[in-house]
């Protein structure tokens, strides 16, 4: 089954916050503010680098880079298993209205349309 | 295979850019800013509730939250195939690394030691 | 004249990146992202405190805070010196924008219209 | 008395919420999810123009850059008076710290060292 790695990772974080009698912090509201600080420190490890740089990153700031990513995840995770949301099903029908919103003949290579992903 | 879903949503956003001619746009530096925007509207959803309001969020509220926590998903993979992070394995060993840092008995049901997750 | 103090802090900004040959750093694409990682750290500080918690934080706590505050008003003084932007002129028309579209009667005590401030 | 631009704006945020009884959604942790929201939409304006481009953003870009600014100096300035902040002395204080952590000809052009600003 396809979410299989995703669940695993939702209930790896569940047993990871009972044993630690943490889920009194976890609300969505805390988990959400969690996941924008990581967010932000992942945005850190690009800020000086120019995007030539950033497509080929040395490796101990890859290794920060995989880190803070992960970070990201694992929050990101936790919040939709708090709230319920499969966030497989949730990702694929924000593409396919990106599909809808951005039609390949219109927006072809232009960043003019591209407001948004 | 577990880690199939993150895969496929990999696959289908490469092709998502391909057929637009975006790769151009999408240097790990841009996908890194547009992640943590995306990581902010979701922040802002919750800005104004309580805790416990988060906890259960009116159904057009929980909605944009599902919306805007795809968005952060669908940035993140793209980042990470980008730079050839196995997101699924480096959440894992992150949690590994979260069981070493905050032991059971030293952290449990205290916020004291809890400056990161 | 009123806005000295800001405009006092660009032109130290402006020394001190001048000094350090820093300058080529300094788009306003980079300051942006300096400043939304720094606002991160800031929400970081936040993020497991109780709002109740929050409105009274332990000395170095607020420490910790004051010093974030201080990295997020460099970072925005000098985007906004880097693109000749009057932050005070600015902040006030955007508080006049907000008193037009939030007028007392309809929203007193609501957060209903709150969904931007 | 040069912080007064910074005061006068405060004293306008803290006049704004109590006439429309906001004061109670405006804990410190509310304001900062609040600021880093802002902020990642401020970051959002510069996602996808590259650094040249930043550098010399069109006019009804430029003016969106400028309201989000503004944005982010109310959210600030409002938290900064909610904890008793001075966000000016704190800048310089900031700024000397940075003086001293980065000296000039150790640093002097390198991206090196300048992890953090």
């Amino acid at each position: 089954m396809s979410t299989n790695a995703l669940a695993e990772l939702a209930q790896r974080l569940r047993q990871f916050a009972a044993d630690r009698d943490w889920d009194q912090f976890h609300s969505p509201k805390n988990l959400a503010m969690a996941l924008v600080a990581e967010a932000g420190e992942l945005a850190a490890e690009f800020q000086w680098l120019t995007e030539a740089e950033s497509r080929a990153p040395q490796p101990e700031e890859l290794a920060r880079i995989r880190a803070e990513s992960a970070d990201v995840l694992n929050y990101l995770v936790r919040l939709a298993d708090k709230l319920g949301i499969d966030l497989i099903a949730a990702a694929n029908e924000k593409i396919k209205d990106n599909e809808r919103r951005y039609p390949v003949e219109q927006v072809r290579g232009s960043s003019k349309k591209y407001t948004e992903y």
